[in-house]
């Protein structure tokens, strides 16, 4: 087997995460706050996770305008020319192709691995020897996903339908399909099958083969990022992108790229069972970072008061004292201009607040 | 039987109410706040609630130096010299002698009436019925109490142990003794017997007769009260004040007067049924004023969202959105520097915070 060429880290950073309404807000995404337990945002942590596999010089970020400048603080040893700003929203088939095509343009035979900047991971040695056994997969020419073993019915993700092991690596499986996200019937008997995993959105192949499968599958969209990526290092490069992206199919790389391609016995996964959270609300963040003895989850360093209070997600963002008694199972959470008080139960319900905020006009605490 | 004097009205202000922690506070006690479920305060609905009885030249407001000046403020009616300012705390007794005795100077046979500052009563023309009948039971010559009909056998109280009716006044009853804070038990029997009243601090009496159960029992704190009311038109006033004042003895009115007057046959009660409530705590609040459908008390105009949210007592007084979502019999106060988040049953609680925030040295949030 030739030896792999070195791998590049793309990392998608957009959205804003609703359900972590009011931290997360649309001028402060939650992939930019330090929900981790620690003082890194999720978007250092995901750098600093994938460090033992690629340096700084070979991660690469696609953001917006709105969180260019940002990503670049946050982030000070990735190179300029690795922020790629998105001048609008295209979903993520634009984003990840117009990352894969920069590369290529570098190096045409890189790999390359997509990981989302909002997901945490409580093992990360298991982590990087996943991503490991991805990366062989993807240099044998698949397309590489990472499956997380599913350990609830969850209704919320997309699943992998597994088939028969991988001759050419060992742990690494065959894709069939990918399965849209469920009903609970659908999702109970999912979990029970054994041959489905979580879709967590990470995938890793080689920059060359990736935009073989675009090309064949989605012309159009395999034409722009290649006629941007070509200027990329040129004057005329906001020209061509001022021209070209929004002209890009707006639409997700799963439904551009990987289904056609999992129907073409293109697709390999590698399960992962590292602790994967996509911390996609305030009852998931609490059920992944370190508890008090009473499990309560203090996020950030505010400053908390809690008299018999168990089991409650705290997060004293707004410079406040935030005091609690006699209650459990709540999620409070204390910014400068709101304060939510939620039951733990009903997190994920937090993006309909929003909504309903939207729906009365008030852009000021959205 | 002669024409009643006029009635004085005397209302003690002081105390910040810990359990209504952390709205009121040390510099913003609750008598100063609107937790009346309009925008008057509970001083200013104390002040209207008796005007049908006395006009605001007849009120009197005792109350401490950090509170003079935002007395003076919401009460733009009592004249200057009907504020009364203690130098410091001496606990009930030296602030209802101090104002009987100034009274007396200008008046010295005037009914008086002491109400606190920091009481809710659902209906006015009731309680003003029922005031009325306590200054009948005065002018004959006794002090009189208004006793509030216990509705559960509550701890936190003293109570009045009825007697006879008073012959000279329709619906008055003497009182045989006034009985301190009970146990759980004792209450429930002091409940089934019919003959307890709780003691909510409001009496009436003409100011002579008051002076003189003060001089019969505390004759130290009568000459000092006396002393202090004969210079209080005059330059020597502050002199006076501050030689006398920090001598007088620190007791409640009802150890140092109304228990011994009470064995010598000298106290007797109106029965009020007017919808009281002390405010003691945000349960109670919350029990008193008008709530939504579902069952939500919001104290004050912030602005709050409340979704799947019922029997919940929200306060956002810090300028900031409340939201709550799919939560029930919670307390949630939203100040400028703490937001708290309490079960409603553990209301009464909330002055163990402030104890635990003291025991700190975290003298800012208290």
């Amino acid at each position: 087997m030739a030896a792999e060429p070195p791998l590049h880290i793309v990392i998608p950073a957009g959205g804003s995460g609703t359900r972590l309404w009011p931290l997360s807000r649309a001028s402060h995404p939650k992939f930019l706050q330090p929900l981790t337990g620690t003082l890194r945002s999720l978007l250092q942590a995901t750098v600093d996770r994938l460090s033992p596999l690629a340096p700084a010089t070979r991660v690469h970020v696609v953001t917006g305008v709105t969180h260019a400048a940002a990503v670049a603080r946050q982030l000070p040893d990735v190179p300029e020319g690795n922020i790629l700003v998105e001048p609008s929203p295209r979903d993520s088939c634009a984003a990840i192709a117009l990352a894969a095509a920069v590369i290529a343009v570098r190096e045409p035979d890189a790999l390359m691995g997509a990981f989302p900047a909002d997901h945490l991971v409580a093992d990360p040695e298991l982590f990087a020897v996943t991503v490991r056994t991805a990366a062989a997969v993807a240099a044998h020419g698949y397309l590489a996903t990472i499956g997380i073993t599913p350990t609830r019915p969850e209704v919320g993700y997309g699943y992998l339908h597994t088939g028969d092991p991988l001759p050419e690596v060992p742990g690494a499986l065959r894709i069939e399909e990918f399965a849209e996200k469920p009903s609970y019937d659908v999702a109970e008997k999912y979990l029970a099958s054994g041959h489905h995993l979580w879709n967590a959105g990470m995938f890793l192949w080689r920059v060359s083969v990736f935009l073989e499968e675009l090309a064949r599958q989605r012309p159009d969209l395999h034409a722009g990022v290649s006629r941007i990526a070509s200027a990329w290092e040129m004057p005329a490069r906001e020209a061509v992108l001022a021209e070209e992206w929004p002209r890009l199919e707006k639409i997700s790389v799963d439904y551009a790229v990987m289904e056609g391609a999992a129907a073409a016995g293109r697709v390999a996964t590698v399960p992962g069972d590292f602790g994967w959270n996509d911390v996609g609300d305030f009852r998931t963040l609490g059920d992944v970072l370190p508890a008090d003895q009473a499990g309560n989850v203090v996020i950030g360093s505010g400053q908390t008061l809690l008299a018999d209070a168990s089991h409650n997600v705290i997060v004293p963002a707004g410079g406040r004292l935030v005091a609690a008694l006699g209650v459990e199972d709540l999620v409070v959470v204390d910014t400068e201009d709101v304060v939510l008080v939620c039951h733990r139960n009903r997190a994920q319900d937090v993006k309909k607040l929003v909504d309903q905020l939207r729906d009365q006009g008030d852009t000021d605490h959205i």
